[in-house]
């Protein structure tokens, strides 16, 4: 799931500010802001593309609330469902089979509608809801914030040791510190819910496609396209993808039809363009943006006897049949000091976001992997300075 | 607030089932839906728009989670705040200046977003939630379907007698009735929403511009777009602004921009063309449809001993400068026998929705007044044989 949560009206001098990007014209001075995870940085694949990826629509199209009422999703465009279904196959990632998909304002709306879907009203005690630590920032506050009856945010699933029925969040990769993850509660009365945002071969080596009963993914870090908020679940159940289009009308009656339309163009042209060999596939592009980005940071990252980076496996990719590194959204810096980090980056002008705030220790900071190119560079500068000053040490 | 709640999925043979409606083919053994209020009738007026409210995408374009980090709303893109407080001003509906706008996933997106906005997660009981029978009946399943222990529906605002902190929705025009409405328990303690979906000029004469803490509008009703998914919340309380964009920052991280930037476009040529007079402005146009099919099902209701409808008064309608009726987008028909009305239509292939669901009798059906001209033909043909059948009485 995204890398966006609350606190996002807090950025100051941060950017994007629009949705054209201009140029940052940063200055020593600007706060440099790698507390979300918003992917513009793959924008000139999509300025490249051209005219292929150009959509018109006409002030008389796409009116109505339904899309194909024969359908459970009944507000689901046949050709978003089509083209998930081609890029799943050709990416090699996702069964789709049999499935049935069920499209939301971004994957976030859709983890809310699975703990609809999968929470009893009949029950008396709402089902617990847990993932691994560190997870995702924003779970629990999509958990907590309307105080609901149906399910209850119990943190880490490493400790969890309530009885009863409970929904467990898979999210692989995982966000904040990339690894690849499986369930780890194992009990009978439990729910998966995958959260595969990141499991597309810019960030992670596709080792097979994932067959699970519940699985979520978004077209913003699949394309970069975050502002049109258009996830997908792609679900075994009939009665859970009813319920979960249920969530969906009550909520919200529907999902954009734009947004749908737009995303089955570029989800389309993105699978054309890894079966054809005429131009770089948008997979290559952005892979070798982060793989970059990855390579400079651990090259700051190793001067210092206090921070570390995680380590990832290398693993043979089914995409590109290659043997591959993890290059994650974000990166999951560690020190050895016992300090609050995301206080002491912010007074060298670098937001991040706190372990704490992902169910693990302050020692920790998530950095997102996504800014600006030249909001990158003066990130490592910075970072360099820290280190540096002090032989590998950190300057207080 | 839309004329679309749970239900959606139950239409067998209604149309139009795409989002480009080919011409529906009923034949004497056709159901007829008038369950949902998809206003697709508005469809020919957009298409003879041409090229005007075409709207290019490139891919490139709108990649970022964010449209302006000045803005309390910063998912709002600028163009559609500028374009709805240009067309408040035409058509003189709403007071707009000094006021946030909010933009939502659809108006009812936007009651989730204030009923989060207007209750404190202090106190020990949920704030009570009423609106005046006959309410539409989506409220209540909005207020439900999630078991929060912030809000807690109760019913009908005529009845409502409890102490305490209270949130009246006050719907007008009112859904399902047509009734220009005021707020009804008016107690210090209680915090007001006004639902404002259909004060627009085709539907009610429009008397002046209101001046309300909190306004819902969506574009659904305002031009007939509901596959775009776009509601706008005007607000006093900078407050309530940031709390109602927090939860859709939580619940969906913001609005499809691709569904804002069409409607900026719509809703600028829809204000452009009222205020020249070189063609028919879309207010005219979409007037005269629903003031024909008024007159129409008046004609036929008036031979009836047992059916009856809504008198509205005549009132100035300063948009137009003339004295109007109102036209509501439903027909809340009432009948003198104490049948269930929805169930004895069914029979008779018609698909309404019953009063009990908007907190009234049986006795009431909901019938929307925008289904395809077919469809509305043959309802017209329907009911005129029910009734005729004997002599102004109805056959059972």
């Amino acid at each position: 799931m995204g890398g966006l949560e609350n606190g996002a009206t807090n950025n100051q001098n941060s950017s994007p500010t629009t949705t054209k990007p201009t140029k940052t014209s940063l200055s020593p001075d600007s706060m440099i802001n790698l507390d979300q995870g918003d992917p513009t940085l793959f924008e000139p694949y999509w300025r490249k593309m051209g005219d292929k990826c150009t959509l018109v629509i006409e002030g008389c199209d796409l009116m109505s609330y339904f899309s194909d009422i024969s359908n459970i999703c009944w507000f689901l465009q046949p050709q978003l469902g089509d083209a998930i279904k081609r890029l799943h196959r050709v990416v090699g990632n996702a069964v789709t089979e049999d499935r049935h998909i069920v499209v939301g304002t971004g994957s976030t709306q859709l983890l809310m509608a699975a703990l609809y879907a999968l929470s009893s009203p009949a029950d008396r005690h709402p089902v617990s809801l847990v993932a691994a630590a560190p997870f995702y920032s924003g779970y629990k506050d999509q958990a907590e914030f309307l105080r609901s009856g149906l399910y209850k945010w119990e943190g880490d699933a490493q400790t969890f040791d309530k009885d009863g029925p409970y929904i467990e969040v898979v999210t692989s990769p995982n966000n904040p510190d990339g690894a690849v993850r499986e369930a780890v509660v194992n009990r009978g009365e439990g729910k998966l819910v995958y959260d595969l945002a990141y499991y597309w071969p810019q960030y992670t080596p596709i080792t097979l496609p994932l067959d699970h009963d519940i699985m979520l993914f978004t077209f913003s870090k699949c394309t970069g396209h975050a502002g049109s908020r258009i996830g997908w679940a792609l679900v075994k159940d009939k009665e859970v993808a009813r319920k979960m289009t249920e969530y969906m009308q009550i909520s919200s009656i529907g999902v954009s039809k734009e947004s749908q339309i737009r995303a089955a163009k570029i989800l389309g042209v993105l699978g054309e363009g890894c079966r054809t060999a005429d131009s770089e596939n948008f997979f290559e592009y952005s892979h070798s943006i982060l793989k970059e980005r990855w390579e400079r940071l651990r090259n700051v990252v190793k001067n210092s006897r206090v921070f570390s980076l995680p380590k990832y496996p290398r693993d043979c990719c089914n995409f590109t049949g290659k043997y591959m590194d993890s290059n994650p959204a974000f990166a999951w810096l560690h020190s050895k000091e016992d300090i609050d980090w995301e206080s002491r980056l912010r007074e060298h002008k670098i937001i991040a976001r706190s372990g704490e705030r992902f169910g693990a220790s302050p020692k920790y900071v998530r950095i997102s992997m996504f800014s600006p190119p030249e909001a990158f560079n003066l990130f490592l500068e910075r970072l360099s300075a820290i280190i540096d000053n002090t032989n590998g040490n950190v300057v207080t």
